[in-house]
């Protein structure tokens, strides 16, 4: 067996269980969960349910503080700074975009910037409060580092990516992208392929460009150089100091904003938070005049963009989130599929917490499982 | 000859008096010189004084109208809507941007957005102004469609540039980028060089790739599909979809929250403006609270980008705004390069609002200039 399907239902009583385990409310198990299973739904597998073993790891390596809640630290009617006291992330930043929403409600816009943070999952899932309640929003975070800038040999900045939601008829705009130009995780499956990387996406400890996805792995997990490129590549002729000038907007906008660690300076030491930041940002349409009067300009514009002739008569142009629409209509009907890696990591942690995984996953065989995957992959 | 040297003051002088003679008052001429030269000062050339053929142009033809004042159509404590009412991009850009700094200095945050507009030059030139009020400045724009998006044959989305500063030691964080892959004036410099184009640049009116800088070039003249992809470039495995999103945020918060027109709408015909819409966000990092600890942290940040080891030892690494400081300190001390075919364009436009160009370029040779260099390569 490589992997299973298992309703949204199984894997949300599956993983709130576990996070009620560990120590969380339910109303926190609930909003880890929530924040998890978006991922999963919207098809960005990476960011779904398969992290379950790295949240499982950050709380027992006290990375993550289950006890610890977030508090405001400066505040104004506009604005709030948050100190995380390394919380789980998805807990930070649903309370930060509450209170940017509560905000920008009364005054019309309003930003919330948080540090001492820890991952925080989707980015996405915070704009996508933000529009769910007729808002603009926008919403950046930092991470390890992974990205190296132009003209550099070490990674200094994360893999930072960008969301953005705003309301549109029948799907809202909704983008979330790392500033990166491939997620870590590709580096991964072009290795277990034996394919060589393009030389546009990653550098050696050299700095040099480097296709061989081993070795780009290998230097990341010494941390003694290399990485991958901004969006952009390598040359500033295909725009790299692009994809690293928006990486270096997220760093402002979070870590320099809330007085926290840029991404070169995040931790990653037992019984310590890993200094994560993060920014939400809400508008209030209103404050431009007519919300439904943009909502229709904005609805009409994106079918203009899906109208605008197609490269290739069989793939439809797509615009941000539509593919995220298609892929919840297809994991809502069709459930959601596990591979048997992160099955056998689902067993794992169920076992740990004290819970029978068969009374959520049924008798499994797990065999196939690499040995080690979590220690392998993702420990480095 | 193919260029001379002037210096800025010889060039300021000139443009203000064009400025004035096509009707402007001496500060509008300062203002929309002040924008120009800062481009040719930081090393833009392209948005520099070689643009002064276009605004010559546009002003003639009836899409700057000289005496249009910009009008608020809609306000509130953080924010305005402007009708630029088809007047200098430049002018109502200023008053936006002095808009929203004076509402960020009353309530923290301001986002100031415009309509009817035309082009406004170098995007960075407004969030330097927020900079150097020691405040954090955001700049977006539309321009005229010429970027496909991912999976399209026809251009719907401009450049979309997005800006952005923050105060910092010794030089703030500038970043200012087209969202496209390469400026369209790299298509004519290949063409003129007579060499291919990098395939991840540019698609024909197929919607496929196209390294002939002419066909490309041709097809976008001829408006019937084809032009520049977004950073990123064709394919959204090396991040297409990424450039298309940050185009998208652009549009969408200048032209949705206008109420305007989005690059395909925009107007090239006489006697109308162009439609361009652009959008000012300023915040004032007291709402964080100490600026100046803000400031500490940035800068120190900055230099450990700049000292995080070189790919190339003979290559600095660079920080956003660090080259542009370099380049003002060059021109200076040694004149802004404008090259024959600007000249010849200056000479024309001195004699079309009758000035003598002599007393401001002094006697050049011309004669080496493309015959109607800006109806071959502009007016398209």
């Amino acid at each position: 067996m490589s992997s299973a399907k298992y309703s949204v239902a199984d894997m949300r009583r599956l993983c709130e269980d576990v996070f009620e385990k560990f120590g969380f409310t339910k109303e926190e198990a609930w909003r880890i969960t929530d924040v998890l299973l978006l991922a999963d739904l919207y098809g960005v597998k990476s960011h779904g349910i398969q992290r379950l073993v790295r949240y499982h790891k950050s709380i027992e390596n006290g990375c993550v503080r289950v006890d610890a809640k977030p508090e405001i630290v400066f505040e104004t009617p506009v604005s709030a700074v948050i100190d995380a006291h390394s919380c789980m992330g998805q807990l930070v930043s649903a309370f930060a975009m509450e209170k940017a929403i509560e905000k920008a409600k009364a005054v019309g816009m309003a930003f919330v910037t948080v540090r001492n943070s820890n991952h925080y999952g989707i980015a996405g899932y915070y704009t996508k409060m933000a529009c769910d309640e007729g808002m603009i929003g926008l919403c950046v975070t930092n991470t390890e580092p992974i990205m190296v800038h132009t003209g550099a040999r070490k990674a200094v900045l994360g893999t930072n990516p960008i969301a953005f939601a705003m309301p549109a008829e029948p799907v809202p705009f909704w983008f979330d992208a790392a500033t990166t130009v491939v997620p870590r995780g590709k580096l991964e499956v072009y290795h277990k392929a034996g394919k060589e990387l393009d030389p546009t996406w990653a550098v050696d400890d050299s700095g040099k460009p480097c296709t061989d996805a081993k070795r780009v792995m290998d230097c990341i997990g010494a941390k003694a150089g290399g990485g991958i490129l901004p969006v952009g590549g390598f040359e500033e002729s295909s725009g790299s100091h692009k994809g690293y000038g928006f990486a270096m907007i997220c760093e402002l906008l979070c870590a320099i904003t809330s007085g926290g660690a840029t991404s070169n300076h995040h931790i990653r030491a037992k019984g310590q938070g890993s200094g994560t930041c993060h920014a939400f940002m809400v508008i209030d349409p209103k404050i431009f005049g007519d919300p439904e009067a943009q909502k229709a300009h904005l609805s009409a514009f994106l079918q203009e963009l899906r109208d605008a002739g197609r490269a290739d008569e069989n793939v439809p142009i797509y615009t941000h989130g539509e593919k995220e629409q298609i892929a919840t209509e297809d994991r809502l009907k069709n459930g959601i599929e596990v591979d048997v890696n992160t099955l056998a990591e689902m067993i794992d942690t169920c076992k740990y917490v004290g819970l029978d995984s068969r009374e959520y996953l049924g008798d499994v065989d797990v065999s196939g499982a690499m040995a080690s995957y979590y220690n392998n992959v993702y420990k480095k």
